[in-house]
Order: structure tokens, then C-alpha cells, then sequence
């Protein structure tokens, strides 16, 4: 197996929009940073991957420790609710990026992105070092080319001379150097850069108006996270669901967040689709819980097909937790982006009874749990397994990309069969002689059950070709002898093996293959 | 059968959120207007309506005239897209409605929503009718009512007598009145109402801005339509999908309305999920896939148990269609707060190559479609079947709504049994003798498949008339017999009637019932 050219990232973005995976929005008027569109492929292997997990948390939840399954049911919330809901949760107050502006460029840029450096040059003809300003740069790989880069101008300006070793090393954060020294720091961008402007909070959430009216009063926001939909209807659950503690709460939808840099694809975007479940239970048990939706949310990226090797459960230090958290665990991925290390895909977060307690205050509605059996009331904890849909998609695409040239399509994607987008192509031999008429037949057939795809256009290994590139297991193609003995040949995506099977035991063969 | 004794609608928003299908959104911080969340049962019920129309349009298209299936496939594009999409559509520049304030009390109201009248009087004592002025008043069953007590309290500020009958059959709307009326109109509210300001467009649209700095270069909108989303990327499908005119694109998704006035539960809400699909074909056949999408379109509304009396075909006259549409049908439901009247469930529009055509002039984009067997390039013409996901819901609740005092639960939902948010109850007869063992094995086994509800809460009488509120078509009983004979009871929702299936039948009759 040969390595692709070009890196793999790059050959999975290009397959997602070649064969209708994933489109960027709006394209046809340049795009929108940070927003892209699913297509026809897309489309369906997001919802599979939906369902997937919903029927895994809602419909089949997983067996508890008692040897029961957990209770869990659904709820889908709207996406702008009362304002005070993201104050209550310190969206309003907290959710923000530091962000500087250039005080003559006007570009604005994120503080924490921004390191800093004191250079010094030694003045033609002189022994001494003397300042050419403390200069910045954009963190990342060219930074020090940046830095080196500005410094030589500034020498040139000031006559001449020999610029010292810019260590990078040491470069300091823009966020963390003293009010004094940063009002002297020059911006990032071009030689006509000014100083830069102290760090002021950009709010991530986007903002809008209901109403006839646009004032404070009637401003609102785009949900950042759908979980504090749950926490809003939790009483209204309990009420009405028969519910009793421990229980989960599970949603699926749509998420907005204003990132100042959108990037890797659809890894971090400004609307995205999440799959969050709120668990309820006594504080007593949260951690047992925490460490059950750990174990429980690993295992399950494993059945939807991810490899082990690629998940890392990376534990964030007790110095790094949220004021209210008694314990997070990122479930990480190894994107081709991120490797060799691992990035976010699903955080587990033990949250305690921090968002009842914040709405119960700011609303002034009692959220206490009545245990009736044990005479007690109390404010539930929470642990919450918090996964991205649209990231989720992007794992079942990385993890599914093979490249073998030995292959009629060197790209194909592996994907889970009850995952992919097309289940089964259907296919006539030859567009004659009695063979479109039995396909078509089949093809009505099964479609009823499992989404299909005809194709008559071309060579059979054309055919094999395109629905490896779509990720589709199962290609049935009528040939001659089918009229004669009724069999069709199946030819598995991944062995590329064929084998005869009876055209009435087809259905029963996909259905067998999808568990 | 006899009838409810408050408003049947009423009933249904109670059992609504009695019931955990819909609850209003922020309910504890006192809600937010036009916006609903749908609860446990709500989200499983609009789920599986969502997933039917997909199956329906995507999966499983309907057969074209030719005899073969149509060809059509799914999209997920995002709520927010580049701003000139809006302008294209016309929606930045028509899509709003007319306002007035009223001078003193600074109120807002939509223009089309006030009813105008002169009113008089007979003076105390005179002979001769005068003027109270040109009163107005909210449109609809108060407002007889309403003009009535203004113009006693008017009459009685100039020294009383006898206000003269006011007709308001020929009440005029303030949009059709001319501007020197309509500048002496008092406004509708309090008896503190000055003149009302003359109507001025308010958009519809949701705005928001992206990016780090807020003003109208980073103006977006949240959409309010997902169609516009299928426009834009018609272009990325032809040229990666295979598909060949005529052909469809579906998408499911969230749209936005700033409505001024949200109404009748979940019928017209701010926040609203629809589902729609643009088909595109050639220009000669625009009228004949018009008239087959309006038939396809209340078949399936048939299909999902809607019955056909309570469904009307709304042919709009010519002189109220959209300038660049050559037909339009709504498809419309006797809702019971529209009856005797029905109202908009689906509109079927034939959009002619007006969205193409001014997304490809603003786009700067060739949005042609090159047949290359008839060496022919056109602009597609366009028929869009546009429902609404939320309005079905609702349309679902209404027609399942039933009322009948001889049952354990009067009220109760008939909906079809593969739509209903629960399949399946289980109970045991009483929590012992190893009934909840047998019981909790085939629940085990049943919501693989199924979406069950196990239930061994009070008695048999209770789980049943729970399950009926929640629109359950089976309930499923092990009894003493059965760990003798290894069969079940199974109750029929509808019939109330009760069988006799085997332990291991019962998956394959669910099965059966489900088609």
C-alpha cells in the first residue's frame, strides 16, 4: 500500500466534494468561512450516524450497573431560548475569546495567538546591541520566519546591521506579559503594523433579535451547546415522563459558535451539529456514573467502527477543570491533522449539580429531585457525554479512507456497512437481454429496505469503482446466468471477493451483513 | 361519543404537555414567544415523520410517469449562508410585513392585522349623527367588542348619548385605505392610543452578524427557507451526483421567521422545522410534474394517516400567484382552530427558472444544464413540494386526537401505529411470580427493533390508559398463563381488543402491523 501524494487530509477534503460528501456553503457566492454543507452521500451517512447513537442512548440504551438498562429519553429543543439561559450558564459572561486590534491596521487578532519578542540588532560599525521594539508574530510553525523577517526591515530602516538570534523559545504570550510591555508591542501583520490594543473579550455566541423591536431587551443568542435545552426542560421531564433519578436526557442539533478562526475542515466551524445526553443522578454516584459514560462512550466509537489505536481518552488535569467540574475526559481522535497527536471528538464531563443549581437561581424555580422512596430532595448531579455530530462525520470519513492502487479506485472509504451512505449497488451486466429488467426489479425491491443505488452506465469495474469511492459494501450484479439459475454475484467492498447468492435470499444477506 | 367540554385544541395543548410531546420553550424563565420544544414523546413522533417524508422523497422515491421510480436525493445545507443568497431570492428586499406604531403608546402592530371604522354618535339631547373620529381595532372575534367600548367611553368624554350601531362587516383594512385617513386612525390599544404612523416594511428575517466585527459586511441571516440552501448548491450536485434532469433534491432542516404575531400553538412559530424538495426538470414539462407532485403530495399525507376529508387542495387564483410562479396549490388541513375553514399544510409550487436564474445573475455563476444527449442547455424549471415537519406534527396530534368517555382514558391518540413515538408497551400482570423476568426479556428483545416502554406501575387498567394518551398501538401482557403456555396478550389501541400471540411471534407481528 503506497502512501497518496498529496497529504491524505487534502485527498479526503477533495473525495468529500468530488463524490458529494461535504460542499463548502454558499460556494457559488465564494463561500462563508467556517460553514459547509452536507450532499447527497453526506446527508445520509450523517443521519446514520445519528440514528446510530440515538438508538443507542434513547431507543436501546445500554445495560447499567445493575444489570438494566438506563433510562434515557429524548427531547429536541429550540435553538434561541430565553435570553437568561446563557447568563444562568455563564455563556454570557464567560463564553469569550481575548481579542486585540492593530491601532493602525484595524486588524483584529486572538490575544492568545499572538506571541511577542523584544529584538535586538547591533547598528552598523557599533559593538553594542540596541532594541528594534518588541515585535509579534502569529503563533505556529512560521513565526520565526515572521519574526526574522520584520527584525532585518526594521534594521535596514535604522541603517544597517546585524540582527541576534531571535529565540523562540522564549517567546512570550501576548495574554500573559505585563499591561506595560504590551502597550509598546507591535501588531503581526504588515510592515504599516501599529502597537496593539489591550486584550477585550469577543463574545463567541452569535447574537440576534426578537421581535419588532432590536434593544437589549429583545436581544437573544444562537445556542453554543444544546445541553442547557435539557437543563431548561428537566422539570417539565420529570414531570410528565415518569422518569425517576438516574435517568439521561438526549438531544440531537444544530450549535452555533462565532470561532475567530474556523479551521481543518469541518473539525471547527460556526455551525455544527452536536449529540448530547444530560445523565441525572444522585450526587453520591456522579463519579461512578462519570466513569461508566466514559467506558461506555469509548466502546461505543469502536462499534461504529473507529480502531482502538485511534482513540485516546485523554484526562484533563484537576488544574485545568472548570470551577464546577469534578472530573472531564476528552475522547480524542487521531486525525490526520492532529497526528501524531490526538484531538477532541467527545468530551465526558462530570458537571455536578452546577446547571440546575445556576437556573434554579436565576429563574427562581425550584429544581430539586423529590426521592419519595427515601424521603430526601436534592439537585441533581449530571454527567454529560457531549460528541460532535459533524465531527463524528469526520472521524467515519478519516477512519474510512483507504488508499490502495492495486485497486480499480485507489480511494475507497471503509465504512461500517449499517453506516454507509449507499448499502448495495445494483447492476445490470449488460444493459440487454433481459438482465436491466431483473436488476430494476431487485432494485425496487430492495430499496424499500435498505437505500440503493442503480447504475447501468458503463464498465462493472467502473461500477465497483465509484461505490468503493462512496463507501458502499455491497455491489449485486445480474449477469447472464442469472437468468438461467436466478443467482446474482455480491462482491464485498472490502475483500473484493465475490460469491454467487439466490436472487430471493438477497435481502436477507444485506440484512444479515448490517448488524 | 361526546365531546370534550373545553375547546378540542385547548385539549390537545394540554395533553401536549401533560404528556411530554410539546412543551413551550424557557418555560422557566416564563417562555419566549414562537418558540415550542418538543418533549420525550414529541421528539420520537416528529422523528419518525421526518424519517417517513425522507423515505418517501430519498429513499424510496415515487414512481414518475415513465413508470420508474423519480430520481431524487437528500441534502443538509446550513441556516446560515452567504448574505447575497437573500438578496437573489428576493427575501432582503420583499420579505416582510407591514408595521404601524401608534404615536402615544409607541405599540407596534402588523398593518394587516387593523381593522378601521369611523364610528358616531347622537349627541345627548341633539338630533343630528357626529364623528367619534376613525377608531381601529385588533382583527378578529374581539373586535366588535372592542370598538364598542371605545366608543362608549369617546361618547361619554363629549358629554354622552347614543352611539350608532357599528357595521363591521364593512370594517376597512388599514393597508387599503388611503394616506389621509389613515393618518386620523387611532390606534387599537388603550384608551391612551394616539394616531397610528404610516405602515413600514419589517423584515421577517432573523439577522445576525459573523466574524469578529459587527456591521453590514458581516450581515447574515438566518434562513427562512431551507429551499434557497438546494439553489445554491444545484450546481455541486449535477456536477458530483450522477443524476440527470428531471431530478429532485430533499432537505429537512430548521428555518427562522421573525413573525409578529405567533400563533395557535405550534402552527406559526418563530423557530420551525420543514421539509422540502426543489425538482428540477425542463422547461416544457414544468406543468405536468406541478400537477404530479400536488397529487403525490396528498397521497402521502393519506399515507401517513391523514384522512382525505379533512385534506383540501387550495388551487391560488392567478392574480394572487408569486410573479414568477405559473401555479401553486396548498395543501390544506381542518385544523380545529381554522375549522370550518381549513389551513396551510404544505404549499406545491411551480417556481418556473426564477431561483436559478437570479442566483445565477448574482452569483455570476453558469447555472445552465447541459443535456448532452439532446444538445440542449437550459435553465431547469422548478417544482417544490415545501411542508412543514412542525406543522405535520400538529396535523398528526389533531387527527390522533380522540375523545371517547367509555374508554379508561377518554382522550387518546390514534396515530399510525409506525409513526407512534412508542410501539410497544410491556408489563407484566403483577410484579411476581417471574412475570417482570418473562417480561423484561422480550422488552429486552423487543426495542432492538422497537421502541418500547416497559411498564409494572399500578394496574393493567392504568398502563393501558397511559398508553393510549400516548398514542401506543400495542400493549403487550405476560400473564400466569403465559409462563405455562408461552403465550402473550396483546391490546389492540384501536379496537381495545385483546389476543393471544406466542412469546416468539411477537416481534414478527409488530413487524406485520408496522407496514
Amino acid at each position: 500500500m503506497s502512501q497518496p501524494d498529496s497529504s491524505v487530509m487534502n485527498r479526503i477534503v477533495s473525495l468529500c466534494k468530488r463524490r458529494g460528501f461535504v460542499y463548502p456553503a454558499s460556494e457559488i457566492y465564494g463561500g462563508l468561512n467556517g460553514f459547509w454543507d452536507f450532499g447527497p452521500l453526506g446527508v445520509q451517512l450523517k443521519n446514520n450516524l445519528r440514528d446510530a447513537w440515538w438508538h443507542a442512548m434513547v431507543e436501546c440504551s445500554p445495560t447499567g450497573p445493575d444489570g438494566k438498562p438506563v433510562s434515557i429519553v429524548g427531547l429536541d429543543s429550540c435553538i434561541i431560548q430565553h435570553p437568561q439561559t446563557w447568563v444562568a450558564s455563564g455563556h454570557v459572561g464567560g463564553f469569550a475569546d481575548l481579542m486585540v486590534d492593530c491601532r493602525e491596521t484595524k486588524l483584529r487578532y486572538r490575544a492568545d495567538h499572538v506571541v511577542v519578542k523584544e529584538v535586538f540588532f547591533v547598528p552598523k560599525g557599533k559593538q553594542e546591541a540596541v532594541s528594534l521594539g518588541i515585535l509579534s508574530a502569529l503563533d505556529g510553525d512560521e513565526a520565526p520566519s515572521a519574526f526574522a523577517k520584520k527584525a532585518k526591515k526594521l534594521a535596514q530602516k535604522a541603517g544597517g546591521g546585524e540582527v541576534l538570534p531571535i529565540d523562540l523559545e522564549k517567546a512570550d504570550n501576548l495574554t500573559t506579559i505585563s499591561p506595560d510591555v504590551r502597550d509598546r508591542v507591535i501588531g503581526p501583520d504588515a510592515e504599516t503594523a501599529g502597537t496593539l490594543t489591550e486584550p477585550r473579550p469577543f463574545n463567541l455566541m452569535f447574537h440576534s433579535y426578537v421581535g419588532v423591536f432590536q434593544d437589549e431587551d429583545s436581544k437573544v443568542y444562537l445556542r453554543p451547546e444544546t445541553a442547557q435545552g435539557i437543563f431548561l426542560q428537566y422539570k417539565n421531564i420529570v414531570d410528565t415522563s415518569r422518569v425517576r433519578i438516574p435517568f439521561g436526557v438526549a438531544q440531537v442539533g444544530r450549535s452555533f459558535r462565532n470561532e475567530v478562526t474556523p479551521r481543518n475542515f469541518i473539525f471547527r466551524v460556526r455551525e455544527f451539529e452536536q449529540m448530547e445526553m444530560e445523565f441525572f443522578c444522585p450526587p453520591e454516584d456522579g463519579m461512578m456514573w462519570y466513569e461508566f459514560w466514559v467506558a461506555e462512550r469509548m466502546r461505543w466509537w469502536e462499534s461504529v467502527g473507529v480502531k482502538k489505536e485511534n482513540l485516546f481518552r485523554h484526562i484533563i488535569a484537576k488544574e485545568d477543570l472548570s470551577h464546577y467540574s469534578r472530573g472531564t475526559s476528552d475522547i480524542e481522535y487521531l486525525y490526520p491533522f492532529t497526528a501524531p497527536n490526538f484531538g477532541e471528538l467527545e468530551g465526558v464531563a462530570y458537571r455536578t449539580d452546577y446547571d440546575l443549581t445556576q437556573h434554579q437561581k436565576f429563574s427562581k424555580t425550584n429544581l430539586e429531585y423529590i426521592d419519595q422512596e427515601a424521603s430526601r430532595r436534592y439537585i441533581p448531579h449530571v454527567v454529560e457525554p457531549a460528541s460532535g455530530l459533524t465531527r463524528g462525520v469526520l472521524v467515519m470519513l478519516c477512519e474510512g479512507y483507504q488508499y490502495d492502487e492495486s485497486r480499480a479506485s485507489p480511494e475507497w472509504l471503509k465504512i461500517k456497512p449499517s453506516l454507509a451512505p449507499i448499502k448495495a449497488g445494483v447492476f445490470p451486466l449488460v444493459n440487454k437481454d433481459g438482465m436491466p429488467e431483473v436488476a430494476e426489479k431487485l432494485y425496487l425491491d430492495l430499496r424499500k429496505n435498505y437505500t440503493c443505488q442503480y447504475d447501468a452506465k458503463q464498465s462493472i469495474g467502473k461500477r465497483y469503482a465509484r461505490m468503493d469511492e462512496a463507501g458502499t459494501p455491497f455491489c449485486i450484479t445480474v449477469d447472464g446466468e442469472t437468468l438461467k439459475d436466478q443467482n446474482v454475484t455480491i462482491r464485498n467492498r472490502d475483500t473484493a471477493q465475490q460469491e454467487r447468492v439466490a436472487l430471493d435470499k438477497v435481502s436477507s444477506y444485506i440484512a444479515q451483513k448490517l448488524v
